[in-house]
C-alpha cells in the first residue's frame, strides 16, 4: 500500500533522507485564483500606476516566499532555487486573478512546495492589499499544474 | 470612490500609517479546506499516530507561520499575537480536510493577514506531507471568516 | 566623558535597558544616494513600467527590511513599527536615486535604526537590479535626517 | 542596447534564471566607509575592550548579514556562501572607519550582493553601536570593488 | 491535576491565550554551563584579543538568539524585549565557562524561553568556535534560574 | 599548537573558507537530556494523545532548528541539508526525556552545530510546553555522539 514518506515506521514526522538522489535540473509549475467582486478588480486594473503596484508587490512577495518555503514547511528541504516567476492575469466573469509559479532548481529534491508556498503568499498579498474594500475576497485552487525532473518522472495535472 | 489603502496619492505600496489607532483586542477567524482523494483521506485517518502527526505538524506550522505573516506579506504591521488556535477537520463526501484559525491580539490593527496566512501554511503542509501519494489535492476557499475590535467594527462572512 | 550606551562597565556589548522609558509616538527620517551612470539612469526611466518596476521593488525591500532590523542590527530593540514611507527620486547631475525612508512607532525606543536599514536596503536592491549593466554605482550619503518623540527630543540634521 | 536583467520582456520583476549557468569559484570584495566625528572615533579607540567589542559586534553583524542577503533582496538566489571576512580599519583625516567585505562561494551566480550586504550592516551596527554619542555619522561610498568568476569574467574598480 | 497549558482539551497544540493577562515589567534569568578541556579553556583566555572574540560572538549570538525565540520554541509568544545581557565567565577545576542571561520585557506573558535560548545559543557558539580543537565539550544544566513579574509572581531556583 | 579555526591571525572572528573542501556526505548525530520531576514526565506520558503531541511539537520545532543553524550561529555556513531525524525517549530513575538528532548533507562541511542546535531546541521546546508545571526541568549533556565524512574522518564519542 501507498505510504506517507514523511512519517516513518512509528508514525513520527520526519524530514525524508534525499541523500543518496541524484542533482537533477527539477521545474514545478502551481497555479491558484482569487476571487473578488467586479468593482475590487476594476479597482486595481483602472489606475495604470495602481495596477502595477498591486501585480508588482504580490509578485515580489511571491519570489521572496518561495525562497522562505523551507521556513515555513516543517519537513521542506532548503534549496537553492535557480528561477522563480510569478505571472498574475486578471481575468472577468467571474471577476478574479489567476496566478501561476514557476520555480526551478537543480538539486536532489524538487520544488512543488516553493511553486505552491509563492501562489499562496502571492495570493494573501492581493488580499491584503486589497482588503479594504472586500473582506470577501476569496483564495482558492491552489494546486500543482505540473512537474518535471528527477527519478518520479513528470506530472501534469488534467485539470 | 473606495480606495486602496496601501497605495498612496500616486499609486505607491506603502505600509499604512496605524499609529493613531486605538489599541483594542481584536479576533479574526479563518477558513479554508484541502480536497483529497477518499483513499488520502483513509491514509491520513487510519493509524491513530499517523493522523495525530499530520495534522499535529500542521498544527505547529500553521502556528508559527501565523507569527511569521509580517515577514511575507509585504505590508503587514508586526503585532504582537497573544494567540493562535488551529483545527483541522476530516470531511468526507467529498474527502477533504477543513482548516479554521482563530487569531487574537491586543494591538493597533487586525489579525486578518495572520488568520489567512495560517491556514494558508496550514494546507500546504498538509499537502506537502501526503504529496508523495496524492498529488492533485488542491488548497482552496480560503476566506476571512469573521472579525471584530477595532474602528470598522465586526464582520461576520454570510457563507 | 560621553560613553558609547551599548557597552556596559566592562566593555561589553548589551541590548540597552528600555524597560523604564516611556512609550511615545517616535517618527525617524533617514535619506541616502545611489550614484550611477546617466546611461543607467536612463534605462530605469525611459520605459515607464521598468521604472515603476525597480522603484516599486527596491521600495518593497526597504519596507521589508525595516521590519527586520532588530535580526540585522545585534542591539537593537524589537518593536511594532507603525508606519514605514519610502521615496525614491531620480536626479540627473551627477545622474543618481536619493532614497528616503519614514517610519514611526509608539514605544519605548526610537526607529532611527529602522530608517537607516530602510534606506540601505532600498539602495541596495537598486543596486542589484541594474549591476548587469552598471557595476560601479555606488551607495552613499546614508544618514539619519530628522527625528522626534522620546525623553532625547527632536533632532534636526543641518546638511 | 543594454537590458535590465532582472526585468522580462514586459518590465515585470523576476528571479533571473541561473539554471544553466556552470558552478565556478566566485569571490566579491566590497568596500564602504562611516564618516563620523574625531571624538567618536577615538572614542571608539581609546579602550582596548571598547575598540574590540564595537568593531567585534559589526564583524558579526556583517557576516550574518551575509547570509541573510537572499532574504533582503528580493531578486536574490539563495547561495551557499563558503567564506565571508570582514575588516573595519580606523582612519583619521578625516575621521572615519573604513569597512571590507570579502566573500566567497561555489555557485550558479556571483556573491556581489552578500559583500555589499555585509559592508551596509556591518557600518548600520557602528553607526547603532555610537550614536548615543555622534548621531550624524554618515555612511557612504559603498561600492564593489572586484569580483572574479563566473562567465562575465573579473572585474576590477577603479577608484 | 496539574495540566499542561500549551495542550487543550483534546492534547492539541495551541498557543495558550494571554490576551486577558496584564502588562506588567518580567524579568527572567537563566544560567547554563559548557564543559572543556583545560587546554581549549586555556586556549580561549591566553590571548586577550581571541578571549574577547569568542566571549563576544558567543555574547552577539545569544543576544540575537533571544530576539528569534518565538520563531524557534512553536508555541511561545512574539514580545517586544526591552533588555537582554548575557555574561560569560570562565572557570577551572573543572574547566568550564558559566553563562548567564538575563531579559527584560513589558509584556503580557515571561522570557524564561528568552533567557533559556540565548543561553542555548551562547553555548552552542562557544561550542562551534571550539570544535576544532575539542569536539567533546558539552553543554549542560541550562536552567531558569529566577523570574518575576506576572500573576505567577516571583521564583528563585534553590540550586 | 592547537589553533581557534574560527579566529585569524589577529584573532578577530571570521566565516571559515570551506571554498576548496570536497564535497561530502556527512553525519552527525547528537544527543542531549531533559531532566524533570517524575509526575511531569507521567503527565507527558499518560495521555497518549498528550505524549503525541509534546514530543511532536518538540520534534517539528528540532527539524526546523536545525534548518535554522545558520542563522543562530555566526560563524556556521548554510548548507542544504538533506535528512533530519529526532528521537525523543522517555526514560525514568531519574524521570527524564532522552533527545537525539542525526542530521545529514552532501556539502563541504559537517553538521555537527545542525544536530546540536535541534536537539537544544527540542529541548527548550519540551521546557516550553511542561513548564506551567515544573520550572525546574534542566537541559543538559548536549553532546556530539557521532560524526563521519570530510576529510577529519570520523568521529565517535566515548561516552
Amino acid at each position: 500500500m501507498a505510504k506517507l514518506s514523511h512519517l516513518d515506521d512509528q508514525g513520527r514526522a520526519r524530514m525524508v533522507d534525499v541523500s543518496d538522489k541524484d542533482v537533477t535540473n527539477r521545474i514545478a509549475v502551481a497555479r491558484g485564483t482569487i476571487h473578488m467582486r467586479p468593482e475590487t478588480l476594476e479597482l486595481i486594473l483602472e489606475g495604470k500606476v495602481e495596477k502595477g503596484d498591486v501585480f508588482s508587490v504580490a509578485r515580489v512577495a511571491g519570489i521572496m516566499a518561495a525562497k522562505k518555503t523551507c521556513e515555513l514547511i516543517p519537513m521542506c528541504h532548503p534549496l537553492n532555487i535557480t528561477s522563480v516567476e510569478i505571472d498574475l492575469t486578471p481575468q472577468e466573469k467571474p471577476a478574479r486573478v489567476e496566478i501561476e509559479a514557476t520555480v526551478r532548481v537543480d538539486g536532489k529534491t524538487g520544488v512543488e512546495m516553493e511553486a505552491m508556498t509563492a501562489v499562496s503568499v502571492a495570493g494573501l498579498t492581493v488580499y491584503d492589499m486589497c482588503k479594504a474594500v472586500d473582506r470577501e475576497m476569496t483564495i482558492g485552487e491552489i494546486r500543482l499544474v505540473k512537474k518535471s525532473g528527477g527519478k518520479s518522472g513528470s506530472f501534469i495535472r488534467k485539470d
